[in-house]
């Protein structure tokens, strides 16, 4: 069956009650799987992750995009987090039987209907309509106080809905990305320098793998420290490859790896393939992984 | 939720209509997935694979296990595969939330109903009441043809049912067990003997793995050799020592991998495993595989 994963922010992390209202519009809805959802207090924000049949995730977000902009002003909103909407951001996921060309689709109708409500809509990632606008930082900068400015300027007109800020639910940012693997590397050193220059080598942006995004940090009560990866595209850089390359990095300051993490969620496609590298194994595929026989069709 | 595999064999592999009759008991029954059935002409065989709640899966099996028994007369059956019982072998497997402790009150709940139908019954495998039967080798020694006069040794008192063969249905073994990995290690080499030789090294027979089961093959028209292996329980012994273990062999020869194949079906847990001792990845749970989220509760 199809499925896909969104993980919509709302900007609302303290009213117990708007959290509730807004989490709802996922709960016992038939093909629909509420998967998680983190208010932060802090940053004044809900994450919310559903999983599920595209049109039914479709259908219940645009009932809590409505639900959102309803309960919470940005006029009086404070919080930690960047955001410049009541509904900040709304990515999605493919997760199975669609790729990211769906992905794509499913974020312009879903843009196209908050317009339709009377909120600046941007694309971004791989939803994006121009370079500019692929990182969610950049589309992001200035925030909802910097919008009523930024939205006048010719290259920040919105994707959809009006050239214009809606000064109690902000703008939004919709997109189709891949699944974000957080992969941290812990080698066996207390020099947070050498982590920092292996993280340089091995990321894109110092030249190294064109899908990892990656920063050394200490880790002081072990006594080591850890190159903490990203990987935005693990379909493209596998696990495996950043983990070869931060391994033959180490190699030059004569550092070996301590062990490995692996932060939140990995697709099961992410893991055979790393597996299947190491293992020499032909052809592996999803469908002899026997959960898989246990999937709803 | 629960979730166990069974996958019966029957001594029917010919007569469309009957294969039908015994697969159609698993078809369509709520919380049993008919997974596969593959009925044999020469072996004159059905195997049916299954996966479900226990209790659904036992009450459909012990229905075919009816029809079964009605439908099949072994005083006439002949084939290739070695057989004792109508209904032959009917091994549980552990699929999630339950253990080996749970497929052998499964077997012993079968066993028993089955032995209620005037048939012998045998547990073999984990199920095993005494080592002698472990085996089922051992267990089927003398076929049908030979049970007559088996069944009157003391040491082949049933476990269940009458200490008389059943004329028309024979007797029947049922066991609890792991899932079988079947993992084939090639090399680079047409030399059949240096196969051999590693695949005795690496079997438990041969002082090797404990859970390891191997044979070298020829793979003629590649020119390479295959180690090709059964892993009876890779909770206890791991793909990665199987195939690290044909490494540390094929070395002495100078060989080395050319690729491995997995055949068939591979646990996730087995799979989880043998990925983190590659990338020493610490503390990887199944519920962090996006896939599992997919999966019915």
């Amino acid at each position: 069956m199809k499925r896909v994963m969104c993980i919509p922010n709302y900007s609302e992390g303290r009213d117990e009650e708007k959290i509730n209202k807004i989490v709802d519009c996922f709960r016992n809805v038939s093909n629909v799987k509420l998967v998680d959802y983190q208010p932060d207090k802090d940053h004044n924000r809900l994450v919310v992750e559903v999983i599920g049949e595209p049109e039914s995730v479709i259908k219940a977000l645009l009932k809590s995009v409505e639900v959102a902009i309803e309960l919470i002003d940005m006029r009086t909103h404070k919080g930690a987090h960047p955001r410049m909407g009541a509904v900040d951001v709304v990515p999605f996921i493919p997760i199975s039987e669609v790729d990211t060309k769906d992905c794509i689709e499913y974020a312009n109708t879903v843009a196209s209907a908050i317009g339709d409500m009377g909120i600046p809509v941007y694309l971004y990632e791989e939803a994006a309509t121009n370079p500019e606008r692929k990182n969610l930082a950049k589309v992001r900068k200035g925030q909802y106080e910097g919008f009523f400015e930024k939205i006048k300027e010719d290259e920040w007109t919105p994707d959809y809905g009006p050239k214009e800020m809606n000064e109690k639910s902000g703008a939004t940012a919709v997109a189709a990305r891949f699944h974000l693997i957080a992969f941290n590397v812990n080698l066996n050193t207390e020099d947070e320098e050498i982590a920092d220059k292996i993280a340089k080598k091995v990321r894109h942006i110092g030249g190294g793998l064109r899908y990892v995004k990656a920063i050394g940090l200490p880790l002081e009560e072990k006594k080591q420290v850890q190159v903490s990866m990203n990987l935005v595209n693990y379909e493209k850089t596998a696990v495996y490859q950043a983990l070869e390359m931060v391994k033959s990095e180490a190699k030059r300051y004569g550092l070996s790896v301590v062990n490995t993490e692996l932060i939140g969620m990995i697709p099961l496609e992410a893991l055979i393939d790393s597996a299947s590298y190491y293992m020499q194994i032909d052809g592996l595929s999803k469908d002899q992984v026997i959960e898989t026989l246990l999937i709803e069709e």
